[in-house]
Formats: structure tokens, sequence, C-alpha cells
């Protein structure tokens, strides 16, 4: 199957957690960390989260290095890497702050089921793609985007998304960057929640370097091909 | 307060998961964990498990290395460090293999709500430490473990009993061994589950060393003292 060369990054505590039970972010990295990721954000097509964290976290996605986003400009790169939301019931709010900063193509990636109002509200702020009939169709979804040319891609959670796209073996290599606290929590998201693998069904990755960085590590595994 | 130097190891998956989420023992780390974990035990006074374990992995928590339990019989000790369960309830099964295999002291650790007939029946396979009315106060257990001669205390799990011992400040260090697998699922146990902590009282720690070992990393952390 063609589709992008996907990564996925993430920051969780040392007892592999990624937000609060309250799903309230908190602060797991510093500066060499963000530093980190402003630099893969800056150096991928497109940089897609789910619509959980858009509703949790609204994050803007842009690229905060002038540095980084001129070196696109003068590679004759937009700004921002294209943002995608995947969202099958085009719950995306108007205001989010994905709408109000950086420059940029936006996509929705929404299922059939998607009430057409809000799809229609959507379309004067983004483009949408319609891939599966309930739930987004990641693998549908990764083929339109690498035929739009989104050849390298950057997932930045949440934790249910990481989930879809792993366990339909979309995922090349994952970042964790591991925080020197313990979050716990029953609820709490991780890297990877969904429905889970059985025992005989583990994905296996492989542990390609591990830096020290702020008071934590980042981890870099690769997908094991079969 | 006097207490046992306390220190949790734990094998967790790259997406900080302990167990699947039917709680199936999985295989995450390998043979010189393995040998890491015996030697941690080894030097250990007595080893710590909540009844969520027993249950589940019905682990003997001997020292494997016969070398090892040869070097503590010189020192004077018993081949096998003392066993403890954290069990409110008396529920540790009379067929559990820890009664079954090694030597030594067994503790089961209980609530002042313990059934008295289980807790008879248990009394002759172990030592009854009342501490708590409904759950196992951790604190007053400490406290008499340290009074029992206990000064250096090692913790495997399982999520909740490591939470009840953050929670309460009562661990001075943690080893994760972390896995090159994705094990996923929402209700899948991770290092620390229990209640959680909210935003502002996340507990930090300070990475002490990391080292690659098998297929994966292990991470030592060490508690900030306030
Ligand atoms: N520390 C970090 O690195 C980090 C990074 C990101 C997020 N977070 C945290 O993660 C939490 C949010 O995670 P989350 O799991 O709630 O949300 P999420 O993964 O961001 O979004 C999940 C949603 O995506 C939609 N979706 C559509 N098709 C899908 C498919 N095929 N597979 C999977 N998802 C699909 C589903 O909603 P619909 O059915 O409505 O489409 C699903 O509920 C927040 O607490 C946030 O703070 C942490
Ligand atoms: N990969 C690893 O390193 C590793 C290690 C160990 C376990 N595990 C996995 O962890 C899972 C079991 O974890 P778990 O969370 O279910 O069980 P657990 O932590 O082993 O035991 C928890 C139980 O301890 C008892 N307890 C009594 N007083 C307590 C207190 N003050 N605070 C906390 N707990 C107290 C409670 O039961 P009562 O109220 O009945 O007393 C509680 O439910 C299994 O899936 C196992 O495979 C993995």
């Amino acid at each position: 199957m063609q589709r992008p060369f996907t990564f996925i990054n993430c920051a969780m505590s040392l007892d592999g957690k990624i937000s609060t039970k309250q799903r309230h972010q908190v602060k797991i990295s510093g500066h060499d960390d963000f530093m980190r990721m402003d630099s893969l954000r800056s150096g991928s097509d497109a940089i897609m989260v789910g619509i959980g964290t858009v509703l949790a976290d609204d994050p803007s996605l842009t690229v905060k290095s002038k540095i980084l986003r001129d070196e696109r400009v003068e590679k004759g790169f937009e700004e921002t890497p294209v943002r995608i939301i995947v969202d099958s019931l085009a719950r995306t709010p108007l205001t989010s702050d994905i709408f109000k900063k950086g420059q940029g193509q936006i996509i929705i990636a929404t299922s059939r089921s998607a009430p057409s109002f809000r799809v229609q509200a959507l379309q004067e702020k983004a483009t949408i793609i319609t891939a599966g009939e309930k739930k987004v169709d990641l693998q549908k979804l990764a083929l339109k985007l690498h035929d739009m040319g989104i050849k390298r891609l950057m997932v930045e959670g949440g934790a249910t998304l990481n989930w879809g796209l792993i366990s339909k073996d979309l995922v090349d290599e994952i970042y964790t960057f591991i925080g020197n606290m313990v979050i716990g929590g029953t609820g709490a998201p991780t890297p990877v929640d969904g429905a889970g693998f059985n025992q005989d069904e583990l994905k296996s990755f492989r542990l390609e370097s591990a830096e020290i960085m702020d008071a934590g590590i980042v981890l870099r595994w690769s997908a094991e091909r079969k």
C-alpha cells in the first residue's frame, strides 16, 4: 500500500501516562524536547491529531521557531505543514486554535456519518476528506494523503488515534519522551489506548536510539516489518 | 518515619502497559533483565506484591539463581527474602505458588476487615500483620516491617499497590524496564494506576541511569525529596 512514512511523537510520564485522568494536559518534557518536537514538525509534510486531542488541548500545531519556518519557506513550502484532524463526525469547533494560528492547508478527515451541516460549516475553513462509514477509515485516509503528496506524516496523538494507526500497521516509528514524574490513575490516557492487543498479537518494535534530554529521555522505536 | 528503603521494579511495554487488558501476563523483557531482577530480589530483605498480582500471575517470588541463593546463605540469610502479600481481606489462595516454592518467612498484610476464618487458615502458612481498617494501611505496615528488621524492600507491583505506596510517599526508587512492543488497551494496567494525581500534585523523580538491555532499556528513577 502506498502511504506516507508515518511516525508518532508523544510525551509520557515515567509511569506511561500522557495526561491526567481528567485529561488535563501536563508539562511532561522541557525546552530541549520542545525544540526537538518543533523540528520534527518542521521536517514533516503534515501533522495529524485526533479530535479527542483537539477538544482536550486545542493545539495550533504550528512550527514555533521562526528560523525553521523561514527554512521551510526558502525550500518552497508553506510555513506550517498541512494540519490534519481525524474527526468522524465533524465535531471540530469552528473556534479551534488551529483555524486561528498558522497558514497553509487544514484537512478534516470525516466519515460518511458526519452531519452535513457541520461538514458544510467546516468546509469554509478546511479541506474535507471523507473516508469510512462510521469512523474514519485510516487506511483509505493514508492512501488519499499519499496521493495528495504527503510523504512524511507526523502524528501527535492522542491515545485513541495512535491505537487506530498502530493496530492497522500504519506506523513506521514511535518517539516517546519519558518525563521525570508519576501521574498515575486507572483512567489516565497512555500513548496507546483503544481496544488493545491480545497476548499473542503484540506489535514488535526495535529500539533505534535513546537520548537523555531535559529531565527525561527520548526513545525512538521502529516497527519490525514481518 | 522509620521505614525500609523501598523500590519498585516493573516491566512495561513501550506504550506504558504492564500486562494486557485481560490482565494476562506477557513477556516484556528478556534474559538479562531477568538476571537483573533476580539480583535485585537477592539483595533485598523482603519482596512485596499486591493481592491483584497474586491472583493474576501467581508468582513464587523466589530467587532463581542458585549462586545468588548460596551467597545469601553464606551471609547468614535465608535463601529467599521475606515475601509479603498486601491483601486487606486475606484472599490469598492457600494453593498459591508462594507457599509451594522457596523457604523463609511469608507475610500476609491484612486489614481488620479480613474474615477471621480466612485469616486463621492463612496463619498456618504465613505470618499475619494487621494494619488498617478496610484497606491495608501502608504507612503502618512500613513501620512494622522496619521494626522487624526489613531495611531494603523490593516491590514487584502491581499497578494498584504501586499507586498506594507512591501516593503515600513511601517509595525511594523506581526501576522501569521498557520493552520493545506495543500492548495498547484503555483498561490495560500501567506501572501506576489507582486514583491518580491531579495536575498540580504530580510526584517528581530524578533519572539516575538508563541502560540498554535485551531489546529494551532500563531506567532508574529516584524520588525527589521535598
Ligand atoms: N502527551 C502527549 O504527547 C499527548 C499528545 C496528544 C494528546 N495527548 C492527550 O491525549 C488525550 C486525548 O486522547 P484521546 O484518545 O481522547 O483522543 P484522540 O486520540 O486525539 O482522538 C480520538 C478520536 O479520533 C476519532 N477517530 C476517528 N476515526 C478513528 C479511528 N479509525 N481510530 C481512532 N480514532 C478515530 C474518534 O472520535 P470520533 O469517532 O468522534 O471521530 C476518537 O475518539 C488528551 O488528554 C490529550 O491531552 C497527549
Ligand atoms: N510487568 C510487571 O512488572 C508487573 C508486575 C506485577 C504485576 N503486573 C500485573 O499487574 C496486574 C495486577 O495489578 P493490580 O493493580 O490488579 O493488583 P496489585 O497492585 O498487585 O494489588 C492491588 C490490591 O492490593 C490490595 N491493597 C490493599 N491495601 C492496599 C493499599 N493501601 N493500596 C493499594 N492496594 C492495596 C487491594 O486489594 P484488597 O482490597 O483486596 O486488599 C488492591 O486491589 C496484573 O495484570 C499483573 O500481571 C505486572
